[in-house]
């Protein structure tokens, strides 16, 4: 399986305009950061939905390029997200995944989104991923 | 807080149809089980689809029922279920739910389905739940 | 493509436990309708749940019948459905459901859910089928 | 009720970062188009994710804005968004809302997405939003 650089280095090249840091990779599981700035707020001084969609997405994206090798050619089929709490403004959104199904060509994960050092959970997302067959590098 | 047992005799009273025997609850968190038998298969001998749904919307509602009072008036919003797994067609199917939002009128809660004693997942469900405030016992 | 009455059989044979009527078969489209009796209400005198989850389910089968051919293994994925208003008690549920993605292997279709002759929508589901390559027997 | 100018006007001041234009205002309905440019492509020439989520957020904040008045406070609860087919990467994105549920806290709408004069959805969304009940200007 890749490391971490490898994983790192992949989305430099393949998502440049990818803003999240990857700060963990685990067993079909992951960790990235969203710094945030004025760019990424609504009114009333919070965090956008899209942009925490935009984290959900890349922490399920690095989980599976952790699980299964690196695969440009994964695409995301769907996705449900709950927002459950207003975001701090001025704090960084964590995004912690886990792969929850790794099949041979559909892959489910959920993702845990918070604000940086704060307990609740601000946002909980369910991504489905369809991955081609004859591009998987390994059995999930 | 009503104990276990006032919440399986609000059940029994409430909602006489329910077959999910309730094993445990926590701090919003609850876990039922459903014993599986052929009326609950579909072609294929597998669980079928709304039997699971029916034992994640039981899972919840007990968590709510435990976490904010005996609230006859809790009414499912939605509810997104993914499929993992073919369950065993001779084993119960045991629903883990935690709430992840309890708010003042909009509760939201995931659960996990197992088939007993094994490792994995065969379904994952979101569920919300729109609760009348002035129904509520007590502040969630 | 199959007739009407070949979907109704293959039905009566591969489900036997439906009990929703197939009314109407159209392009990547459908109408299924179950009767409704006491055995399908909740206290509150409302149509369950599960039984709305399973009329989509049964009219998004139909569908995917009617435009790939009788496909035996077509698996339910994914659903999420929005509970919209209580459904009449007397009246027989409605399921109208139109496929909006039929791919190679995914397939993902809406339902709209309505009680007999009223016209204000009770549920909306979507669904998502995944269908082995090989079983096909047309392409969609 | 606003007039199409009206909610134009308060997009302008309370979301100035937003993009997308009102093509138009139905009864429980909007149009709203987002010019693509690279700046919304990912890897494969194809529109990102989250700019799909945040027409289908916008094409349904737009409709609830026309139905209920200029309510600063509708909130966005969830969001379920299915992929359908690989939008172009040269043509705009057309977002169809349409709503299905106008409660007195909870409005529930549907998005069809297209790239610009082609007649297959892209992607399909369902968006859940909660009104604070005092800040109502009308009766949806």
């Amino acid at each position: 399986m890749p490391t971490r650089d490898e994983i790192v280095e992949f989305f430099k090249r393949d998502f440049p305009q990818n803003t999240c840091l990857v700060e963990d990779i685990g067993d079909r599981s992951a960790t990235v950061v969203q710094h945030i700035d004025d760019s990424h707020l609504r009114p009333g001084q919070t965090v956008s939905g899209p942009v925490l969609m935009t984290v959900a997405d890349i922490a399920l994206y690095v989980a599976i390029l952790g699980t299964i090798g690196l695969v440009p050619l994964a695409v995301t089929t769907s996705m449900t997200i709950n927002f459950l709490r207003r975001p701090a403004s001025d704090r960084s959104i964590v995004g912690v995944s886990k792969l929850i199904k790794v099949g041979r060509t559909l892959i489910v994960g959920e993702v845990n989104l918070y604000s940086r050092d704060k307990a609740d959970m601000v946002a909980h997302a369910i991504g489905t991923y369809s991955v081609p067959p004859s591009s998987r590098t390994s059995k999930g």
